[in-house]
């Protein structure tokens, strides 16, 4: 395959990274008891590539020459592999498939170009061919934003923006620096760091993802409390179209009518195809610090996030988990240095003598940036609002620890799938006033569906980023499945979307729409939202060739 | 006329409030200097209503009886006075036209809906009769986007949202406010006072615009520093389309593909008619507090204000005029209370024995607002870039002047028009980097466009707006004209638009883009641009009954 790295073709992250839960003393009582999982038992593996049947390309091999002679011999691919790899992203519904070879459709042909240039000639020779072309950044996305469509006849084109990938330059007047849109974010940091600089940008998917794809579908990262959403950081686009390029340049606010730049960020590739984004940065912070707390209940803790946010206070990371997922921080520290060992040893028995139940608190991480006299004055603010609200502090160990692995979580999933276990993420964001009875919804309706589907099924949750007027809510689900999965991932995903939207939640906060969250648009934006944003796509891109399907579902 | 109430047929504000600068010791000497106007000679006056010719209606006796129908006896109007005051708005352009009697086309009738139900039975009855819809907040738009086209066929409806004027609800939870898109500004900051809540939207016209214009033309206000622009403000909206109602809940952040919300942010009418804005609120502040410093040059103070932006600090107005516009703060001060006292006393004579030139200095003022202990850190923060900068503090006294008179520098136009004279203003945002020297551009085109017309021109402008990547340039220019004032205010008005976009700033920051700055649109967003809210426009209004021709000229 290509020089331009990608992850597993059957997972998440990069061969040989895994996770291993024997150096976390906590995790199989937590397993059996979460989930009814032994893991004295003899765990599953992945499959080989070579059991797995590919659906051959359909790209004739005049368009494959057609292509090869954009970009050169060695920037085409019509193999197996590169094609399995540019199908799906990594949501539970791909990784399910891929597994079994479970394939749609697949791309015909997956192109690298070198540059804009290239770019263009790509999407002129696709168009005249009458094929259908697909943006691939990171290839992390959870909403199905990847995959052609299953009904497709034309020729499907995948392509990689992989070797895009260079920070182009730093106006350290303006704190701009423009970035290739394929550049992932652990490249773009760096090479942003080594000039003093840092983009503010830290999504879970940070590690295998890139600026184009958080334009694309409306990324939001873990620091974006203090740096904005992905949103407010993408000031200035260039996004290649069959005419040529859009060129929007990077300003700090404009009135030039409805906003284009708004257009194209969740776009996931229906207007054509971000080739280089510009992006606000910041001087890298003199301090940074995580501080970890602990509230007796979720209402407790919610209500002080709440406060925290209308306070003249300026954290940057503002996360709280409910009790279950604390159980889980707990589950998953390791025996020397996690938090568990905190709350084992003498905190426990201190929370437990204030009449707190230890099952139910919740661990909440409050992050802080700036100068260091900035971090101090927050925190004070912050250890006030946390007291008021019967919240303990728990110092900055937790904090460094969540800061080194908060980039892991998305391993446990394979491994639990080769458990034979179903584990996947929905999020979303509301009002303040409405996110009490939000929560206990979606809850009750998760339970409901596994309940319907047959299965001891857990959910957890934590608040993930903090606004004037509301939040977002970040929910994880998971369960030992031996049935249909994918039905019963629809159960008991569709129950989790459907009690977003009942409780007056949006449909995602940050994982954009794709496939899988189409079917709630309607009820999400009104029927007339959906009507403009129709027009919208069929005014620019009448002939279906760019991403069809995606975000709205074919009429 | 209804009982909704409008500002002067033929110029800014109520009637009875005017201008006057027999109070302003400084005046004279400074519009002879500037502008070589002698205020020994007698003055013109505004017209008479009876001396000017209107054109008549052509709307049918059926479809107003239709009309009628719908909102009642004596909610719609189609005399001539009615009709002049929904002709324009309040640029210059408008106010020359309006004083000669100059109307290329007016609406053939006004109607004023009592509800959305109501403005629903309007549309859909306009479409039906093949009529234009043109909505009316305040009347204070300076962008053209309020008149007909002047080759306008059909009959034209101004749909004014003056009775859709109430706070519907706070929700102190979550910091939101439902408002009518009718609602003018002090009435709606009356009602959220009254409750303990601003919404820190407070544009130079806010004494007679409305929260649906402000989300029509992607307003800006004085304190958008801390509480945001009102694209940041509007989180949820209705809009009223031809087949229902656009409904957009107040989310506090969302990924539901391209932004419906930002289309409708600058629609200026063309994507269906506002009925309604769920805003983010704020408790009213502790303490409020505007500082004022002096710079000894404009490059000092611009710096200044971009270390300030750069800063931990957390302002609410970021302002600072240059030498030009800070000898007119100090023309227009009253004797005994203005800035202009305290440079005539002692402070002048201190600054110029630190060498300063006096008629060169900038006047700045540093707005702050939250709790006692905030705002003195970041005055504290902001002295010390002052002083770095070479600047010096003048205390609270210029800025609670500048507080209160904000919103009177309108109705000086209106008395310039007295004496033959035409004055305007333009606007724009750039990155920090490109700032300096657009600056020079557009003062130096400014210039050149004064002498090709003749004229002794003047032109003033003040850094309005700080962003972490850049800042809003706010422009005032002004002559004494005896010639076709039309076409030489084409001639300096376009030069300093061209002068924007040659230097990298976009065409407008805050005031839209209307008929005014259509011409520049292209070369803003791009041909690409262009073609993509063309398309948007073309589907979602296939029949062009929604203000056709504002923001994109028709092709």
């Amino acid at each position: 395959m290509s020089d331009v790295k990608h992850m597993k073709w059957w997972g998440w992250g990069v061969d040989g990274v895994a996770f291993h839960h024997e150096n976390k003393p906590g995790f199989a009582p937590f397993v059996k008891m979460a989930l009814d999982l032994d893991l004295t038992k003899t765990k599953g593996t992945p499959p080989e590539f070579e059991d797995i049947d590919v659906p051959a390309s359909r790209a004739s091999a005049e368009f494959i020459a057609e292509l090869t002679g954009i970009v050169g011999e060695g920037h085409v691919e019509a193999g197996d592999l590169a094609r399995v790899v540019h199908t799906f992203g990594k949501s539970l519904r791909d990784l399910i498939r891929v597994r079994v070879g479970a394939f749609p459709r697949t791309p015909d042909v997956v192109i690298y170009p070198a540059d804009e240039a290239e770019v263009q000639a790509i999407v002129t020779a696709s168009v005249a061919a009458d094929a259908v072309i697909i943006p691939f950044g990171g290839g992390s996305n959870i909403a199905g934003s990847l995959e052609p469509l299953a009904d497709e006849e034309r020729t499907v084109v995948s392509l990689d923006l992989g070797r895009l990938n260079r920070v182009i330059e730093i106006d350290t007047d303006s704190n701009l620096a423009r970035i290739q849109a394929g550049a992932q974010g652990p490249d773009l940091e760096a090479e942003l760091e080594a000039a003093g600089w840092t983009i503010g940008h830290f999504p879970d998917s940070f590690t295998h993802s890139t600026v184009g794809g958080w334009v694309a579908t409306r990324s939001s990262g873990m620091q974006s409390d203090k740096y904005g959403d992905i949103a407010d950081i993408a000031r200035g686009l260039r996004v290649v179209r069959p005419e040529g390029v859009l060129v929007l340049n990077a300003l700090p606010s404009t009135s030039t009518g409805p906003s284009v730049r708004e257009m194209i960020l969740g776009s996931e590739g229906r207007l054509g195809v971000i080739t280089e984004v510009t992006v606000q940065v910041h001087r890298i912070p003199e301090k940074r610090e995580i501080l970890a707390y602990l509230y007796p209940t979720w209402d407790a803790g919610l209500a002080a996030l709440q406060a925290i946010s209308e306070s003249d206070a300026t954290p940057s990371i503002t996360r709280v988990s409910d009790g279950n997922e604390t159980m889980f921080s707990f589950a998953t520290s390791k025996a020397s240095k996690g938090i568990s060992s905190l709350v084992t040893k003498g905190l426990g028995v201190f929370l437990k003598s204030k009449g707190w139940d230890t099952d139910k608190m919740c661990l909440s991480f409050i992050g802080n940036e700036g100068g260091t006299e900035l971090v101090a004055r927050n925190q004070k603010i912050i250890a006030g609002i946390v007291k008021k609200h019967g919240g303990v502090s728990v110092g900055k160990g937790p904090g460094v620890l969540y800061d080194q692995k908060k980039f892991d979580t998305p391993y446990i999933r394979d491994w639990f799938l080769d458990w034979g276990g179903s584990a996947d993420v929905s999020e979303t964001a509301a009002p303040w006033a409405k996110l009490p009875e939000l929560y206990r919804n979606v809850i009750a309706s998760a339970n409901r569906a596994f309940d319907e589907i047959g299965v001891k099924g857990w959910i957890m949750a934590h608040l993930s980023h903090s606004y004037h007027s509301g939040a977002c809510l970040y929910f994880t689900f998971a369960y030992l499945d031996s049935g249909d999965a994918i039905a019963h991932y629809d159960v008991v995903k569709g129950a989790i979307q459907q009690a977003f939207i009942d409780s007056g939640g949006t449909l995602s906060h940050h994982h954009g729409v794709g496939l899988e969250h189409a079917p709630w648009m309607e009820q999400d934006i009104s029927t007339e939202g959906v009507t403009i944003m129709r027009g919208l796509f069929g005014a620019v891109d009448p002939g279906r060739h760019f991403n069809p399907g995606k975000v709205l579902l074919d009429e």
